[in-house]
């Protein structure tokens, strides 16, 4: 077991260096190829999914939707390797560059990070894109999927490489992980030899799992309990607007909006509003004490687990807080540093607001549902990260690459 | 014992939301004060210090010699210090900034990363030096260094501390862990509720114990298995002088050459010469076949380890490559990914060197001993990164500090 993962740590050390030196034309080339090469070869991947699909015993049904492909989900996924065609490649970037007093000319140069690992669960997309935003960023990429996509993700790997052959790149540039037992994840997670970051992409759970047990750099991304902060100088139709939409527009993704603080003046007199339309949207209202005493059966009173969970369901929990000190206090107590909001019509709030609050994003007066390479303006999105090393939220190409300092000297010595 | 951990951990993370928000001129009074208060309580210092020495038994000279203060060297920490102070202050900085077609402002911005902790060895300085520059970049620091230096770190921790409470600043901006067992340390490498960063500060063995053991993001230092390539174009006497400087000079540190690669059809000439140089240096050469063939008895055959190993020490291993490929090759295989020169007059040589070594520093015509942070003008280093995540190469203030998004809106959904 560890010889294999060596022997698939070591070829995609060697393919990497060889993708490193390659132009950005040819990448693109070889993704619209891939794109191609997908959605002419459906019928292949479709048998090999439906081989997938052929015992989901004890699997639950959202589970088995996202295992699923069909000719237009595949369709949209090659549509999407075209989309990372079209983005502008971050290697060679020079980020900085200066001059020492003895005359060493230092240039800080955008590279890649060499061979990226992906941990990830039974979802056949997350090859597709993983494979190829590390191939536009020069990343060598090792995918270790969940065992119930084995059989699509070695055919979509098989695919891929297929096209890599075809353009005279090492097909090692991409490779799936054929044996998924939980003792090769483990070995996996600890292959500091050859992988130079781990990106877990999925459940909470599956997160924690390598945070705990990986040695390889990991880049932790995520969970989101995410906060909404209504001002006493709110526009409270604003402030209804977004909490509606934060909630209710997509409720089970990290960006969507779990708790509700009100401030007390206001509370009388929004609380019932927001609760109605909360209400018309079928979502549960867990609440303190003070709102449960405004909106009496409306509400369950919340447990004090209730301010730490990330529901990913329509359900919303309310506190009221005297002002904006003890928002900001409970916000950093409990949130996971991901996406939080104030709805203010006050200057001074919004900077307060912004500056003391600890987290990847931090918005005035719009929905948390913002934070996403799409909608940042990336092209792309690997992940979103909730940690402050390397990368701090939505990650694009950029963040999948690293930087090299390169010193030109005339024979310099100390 | 977790308790304490747990207690040390929540009086950094409150402390550290108040220093996010101290303004630079307040931090730069701070430490010239902090500067003051070491020199003037020296006699303190030195008595905890001769506390901490009073029983040796075992321990090695060059360990005694860097657990040791007198007056002088506190007086050249303390002029540390107020450098420190005079560094400009990397908080605050927008990185990058635009306009989403939602009409969204977003800013990158820089802010402190908010608790670091180091673990160290028992080395005085450091613990200044840490607290400092974690301090200037607006952290809060949790410090873990070896028990032999206890009584000196606690003392020292009290200076500082007392002079964070003079400026009414929250004394737990600085924290000494004053349990030194092996079980606590490895509780604070898993304290993931509090420390957003992990800095090993020391040896190899230090660095790889926290790499293993650690779930909180650990920035990897250190270890540098550093290589000269000279190219056979080459200015002989710049190779030389370069050789000589990059190996002798400090041979104890991290930028120290310890291999050198010769093209062939150079070798009779430069190897005689350069070993000629070593030797007056008091520099033992380790040889592969055929530089022992040019140089006979001067030699001693190397092991198939010694490419692997870093000296430290008057010590080098030498090997005769075909050219340019094989020395990428062999340097991309053996290397710490630290740091990397070539000698050569050939321009093309010189662009492939750079382009396909994999380092965080890759040299042309000088000498790897400039890869320093204050040789590389940053007036301060926490360490050299040879990781690719967050930071590559010397790190100072910035390496220290994240960013987060800041995001107007005027009631932007989605």
């Amino acid at each position: 077991m560890t010889e294999l993962l060596n022997k698939i740590g070591k070829q995609a050390q060697i393919a990497a260096q060889t993708l490193a030196q390659v132009p950005t034309s040819t990448k693109n080339q070889v993704l619209c190829a891939m794109a191609d090469a997908l959605e002419e070869r459906t019928p292949e991947i479709l048998e090999a999914n439906q081989a997938d699909l052929a015992d989901t015993t004890g699997l639950e049904d959202k589970f088995i939707d996202r295992l699923t492909l069909t000719a237009d989900r595949l369709a949209g996924i090659a549509d999407g390797v075209r989309k990372v065609a079209n983005l502008s490649d971050p290697l060679g970037n020079i980020e900085r560059g200066w001059t020492t007093d003895s005359g060493l000319e230092i240039s800080q140069k955008r590279v890649p990070l060499g061979v990226v690992g992906i941990i990830y669960e039974a979802r056949p997309n997350v090859t597709v894109d993983s494979a190829v935003l590390c191939f536009k960023s020069g990343n060598a990429v090792i995918l270790r999927g969940g065992k119930e996509a084995l059989q699509t993700n070695i055919k979509i790997a098989v695919i891929l490489r297929e096209v890599l052959g075809a353009f005279n790149l090492p097909k090692d540039i991409v490779q799936v992980v054929a044996e998924t037992s939980h003792e090769l994840a483990q070995q996996f997670m600890r292959l500091n030899e050859y992988i130079d970051v781990l990106i877990p992409r999925g459940s909470a759970r599956l997160i924690q799992t390598v945070v705990a047990h990986a040695t390889v750099p990991v880049i932790e991304t995520g969970a989101g309990n995410c906060h909404i902060y209504v001002d006493e100088t709110a526009d409270l139709q604003m402030a209804i607007d977004i909490v509606i939409n934060a909630k209710t527009q997509r409720p089970s993704v990290c960006n969507a909006t779990e708790k509700l603080l009100v401030n007390a003046a206001i509370a009388p007199d929004f609380l019932p509003q927001i609760a109605q339309a909360l209400a018309s949207s079928h979502v549960e209202i867990r609440g303190d004490e003070q709102t449960c005493q405004i909106l009496g059966d409306q509400v369950r009173p919340a447990q004090p687990e209730d301010w730490d969970i990330e529901y990913n369901d329509y359900i919303i929990a309310i506190k009221i807080v005297d002002g904006l000190d003890e928002a900001v206090s409970h916000i950093n107590q409990h949130n996971t540093k991901h996406s939080e909001a104030i709805i203010t019509t006050d200057y001074e709030h919004s900077q307060q607001f912004t500056q003391q609050v600890d987290a990847a994003c931090v918005y005035v007066n719009a929905s948390t549902r913002f934070t996403d390479g799409f909608e940042f303006g990336f092209g792309a999105e690997i992940g979103i990260s909730t940690q402050k090393l390397h990368a701090r939220g939505p990650m694009g190409l950029k963040e999948l690459t690293t930087t090299k300092y390169v010193i030109l000297g005339q024979g310099q010595i100390r």
